[in-house]
């Protein structure tokens, strides 16, 4: 918790509160603060800034001194469909993907997402997790997220859409590589006389679109969908990795605009 | 578990047998394979290949048609240098290292590293983490894991002679961003006219040393001796990730060559 996020309504110009038990228990245990420090907060949707706890009691820390002047971080330009994962792992990809500055989450049905997943008590939960991110990530914009129980409806008539850069789906078992993928963007860039460093050409190279499967990936056949709406399937190397390994690896590459 | 790898005592040509129960689990339950079924091995230090199942037993599955004829992937060429993390999620970051390809890894004392941590359990376990981590990342060669308990004599005394090409140290709170730096780098190889568009020059610009913080990250004692040695700190932008999603995102630029 690299900072404590909290809703519009626990706001009171130029005094706030925290009343969520995690929240305060990080306060006390973690941070080890007291009456009078300044504390790292944000306000949900709003921007970042800082407080001074003016109280402390069990369930509520009194803030004053409230100044919230610093915009959140912008958020990375990418649509991540995820196959949905074990209920197990889903928290630590919602954080991640959250914390990385991911906008746009999509869950999706595949042929290895056990049915039991989808009755998970995990999604119900998924905003708590997304507020976890954030205030890991230092960010106070939710992402969107989407579930969608049906992968072919929604590859067929949703996902072009989507599609506005470049698309790529993880697939351990293709022979381009996503280092050589980005490398034919950069040098279409480059053939293209745009001076090649620069963020903002990198990132024009980046889609904007990334599959990633979950355990045991994707199967040919949704492959070949995916690839049929414009997804081109991309390894990361011989090496494969945890769902959450992978995503943080490609993800990086957005992160670092590189 | 994407291959299954065995001590050269399991192997007698053409046969070979597993004997953990681990493993015999995964070959059972996971995979849910038969007798005839081929198997994806590998001889740990040695090579990669299938075997075919011959029998299967509660304790024992007996292997025939042993073939190791694949070639482990390439080593990251890094050496990371970690502060010794909670022992909750040593065992994670261990497999992720060891499935991403680090060849070195060295588990350091920081002023935030708690010495409980030190005493843990977990620590007695990295055998059995690192082959976690080999079996997920198709790779049969072990890392070195050196574990350096005094952090001062430890950067002062050893850490110069492991730099031969650059190093950084992650930090939230720097300016350089990792971004900007391997840009700065790829600069450097693009003005002594090297190709850009090549896995090769960008491997150059990549430095062989990696220090990485656990949570909280290092303290400003901690950066300035790592800077003395020769380690440049970097951030890698305004967002903070857990160490785990650290760790992937900028060993991600060893692994994508980028």
């Amino acid at each position: 918790m690299n900072c404590i996020l909290l809703p519009a309504a626990n706001f009171s110009h130029p005094y706030a509160y925290i009343n969520t038990a995690s929240q305060i228990e990080h306060v006390n245990k973690v941070l080890g603060a007291q009456v009078g420090d300044t504390l790292k907060i944000g306000e949900l949707g709003a921007n970042l800034g800082t407080a001074i706890i003016d109280s402390i009691t069990a369930d509520k820390i009194q803030l004053s001194a409230v100044v919230l002047n610093i915009a959140p971080p912008a958020k990375l330009d990418v649509t991540v469909i995820l196959a949905l994962p074990r209920p197990k792992v889903l928290r630590r990809l919602i954080m991640d993907m959250t914390a990385l500055g991911v906008g746009h989450i999509i869950l999706i049905n595949s042929y290895r997402t056990q049915k039991s997943y989808w009755q998970s008590p995990m999604l119900a939960r998924l905003d708590e997790f997304v507020l976890e991110g954030l205030q890991q990530g230092v960010d106070i914009i939710v992402p969107t997220i989407n579930l969608k129980k049906r992968f072919k409806p929604f590859v067929e008539d949703e996902l072009a859409s989507l599609i506005t850069a470049g698309a790529i789906v993880a697939h351990p078992y293709t022979e381009l590589s996503l280092a050589a993928y980005l490398q034919q963007q950069q040098a279409a860039c480059f053939a293209a006389s745009i001076p090649l460093v620069s963020a903002n050409t990198v990132n024009k190279a980046l889609p904007t679109v990334v599959c990633i499967g979950a355990e045991g990936g994707w199967i040919d056949y949704e492959i070949e969908l995916l690839a049929k709406q414009g997804c081109q399937a991309v390894s990361i190397g011989p090496r494969i990795l945890r769902t959450e390994a992978a995503v943080n690896v490609i993800m990086g590459q957005w992160l670092l605009h590189c």
